[in-house]
């Protein structure tokens, strides 16, 4: 099954597009793991297990990983182990290097953690990417214009009269459009470009948009100006973060359920394949 | 020791600012390694051995480790635990990531892996590359312009008559310029550009010089254009690609003898801090 069929069995079944962003610092977790064997595995294998039929995607980020060492790496294995097979993967690396490093990261993040989807950074030009979309099923996620404050101050420049991650969007679709693998991060910070963006890509093209929750977009401008496209909205710390104490997971899954109201899509035509809407 | 301090003594120590990067495929190591326990880390081990007394640096690309799983990752420890104490160690890993997210890749790579420097990715504007300058005596290489092919499609559009890597030049200097921790990527692919970056940034702002050897870069054109700045000039596949046979270790000394002669300064001038020159 390619990336966009498993998205929209996933979206049946859950009738919102909702991805869990997976960012767990260990430094913060409540009580109840710290004294688990590997707190973050502990901490992440009760989310999934009370959020995981109300999502369509999980969303670690490597850093959160990376930064344990040899025990981060193992709650990362195990995290995936513990993810339940009708649930998308995105390894959120954003990842980019000359050709014959990229192909090794492609490795690392679509062979060796068998990640469903991961996003790209695409400031080192277009040969960087391609090794990324020799894997026909997944789904890479190239940055257009992310959630930050900071995406102003280069993505935004102006080029041609035209701002540079539009540029990106141009280059991308024209080179990658055709292979099924192309998606966009786009923050849910920015509902307006949300809007352009989707009105230039079309509804096939997968956006992977974070932001919502405690950076600060919102869910319902989000939804709107999505317009019925493919799509996964990542809320991280407003569900993972929802609760500190003894009932940290059950205030987790309260949360996603809320989401998952406030982002509920009443008729899915997303991704309608067979064009006949 | 500052980075600079050390960068200055080991430059003192080999007479040339060479850098080797360990970007170990683990598909393409000769035989006399591949029966090891951990065919990466012998090979690597076998070249740390025969070339320390002869580079500045290694720089480790992290994405030929991750691709290796539980292996890989214990073949850059080991490696890294490899590397004599008056060798600067670079992590090229290129991460990019929103704040909070950066403060964790900065952890792993600062803290974790302990690497000297790193190199880090700006597309997503500058509040992403702060956290990384939170380490006072480490040094950040900032991607400007890369020595591959694709570095044309984005880096060198331009912005108001001027490319953006130049708009990423400026905005880092006018930010971090007095942190000491400063520096930029700059393929040797580009000795033009390379020289008038150079010009531009003055002589103490260390740059990290990729592309000699298998990418085309000239070693001799790179001297030149550096004019005696700090840097950092990599030279991976032309070193440790030297030889495939039982002898490998000793034809990677030879090369990298070679390049040391090309890259020679005979009036090691950089990074005179008392400006007495």
């Amino acid at each position: 099954m390619s990336f966009i069929e498993r998205y929209r069995a996933a979206h049946v079944r859950t009738g919102a597009p909702l991805c869990i962003g997976l960012d767990t610092d260990a430094a913060k977790l409540p009580a109840p793991v710290v004294e688990a064997e590997n707190p973050t595995l502990a901490f992440n294998t009760a989310i999934i297990e009370t959020t995981s039929d109300l999502c369509c995607a999980y969303k670690p980020n490597l850093a959160f990983y990376e930064s344990g060492g040899e025990r981060g790496m193992d709650a990362l294995r195990g995290t995936l182990a513990a993810i339940p097979k009708n649930v998308l993967t995105i390894g959120d690396a954003k990842r980019g290097d000359i050709g014959n490093t990229a192909e090794r990261y492609a490795a690392a993040l679509f062979e060796e953690w068998k990640f469903d989807a991961v996003t790209v950074n695409p400031l080192m030009g277009m040969d960087t990417l391609a090794p990324f979309f020799g894997y026909g099923d997944r789904c890479v996620f190239v940055l257009a214009l992310t959630s930050n404050p900071g995406s102003a101050d280069f993505q935004r420049l102006m080029v041609d009269g035209v701002p540079l991650y539009r540029h990106i969007l141009r280059r991308c679709l024209d080179t990658y459009g055709g292979t099924g693998s192309l998606g966009f991060v786009v923050g849910a910070t920015h509902p307006e470009e949300l809007a352009e963006i989707r009105e230039m890509i079309g509804p096939e093209i997968p956006l992977l948009i974070p932001g919502v929750g405690a950076q600060g977009g919102d869910a319902a401008a989000t939804i709107r100006a999505n317009a019925g496209g493919v799509a996964l909205v990542n809320v991280s710390r407003g569900i993972t973060a929802a609760g500190r104490d003894a009932d940290f997971a059950e205030r987790a899954r309260a949360a996603a359920m809320d989401f998952v109201r406030q982002l509920a899509e009443p008729d899915p035509i997303v991704a309608d394949v067979s064009g006949d809407i």
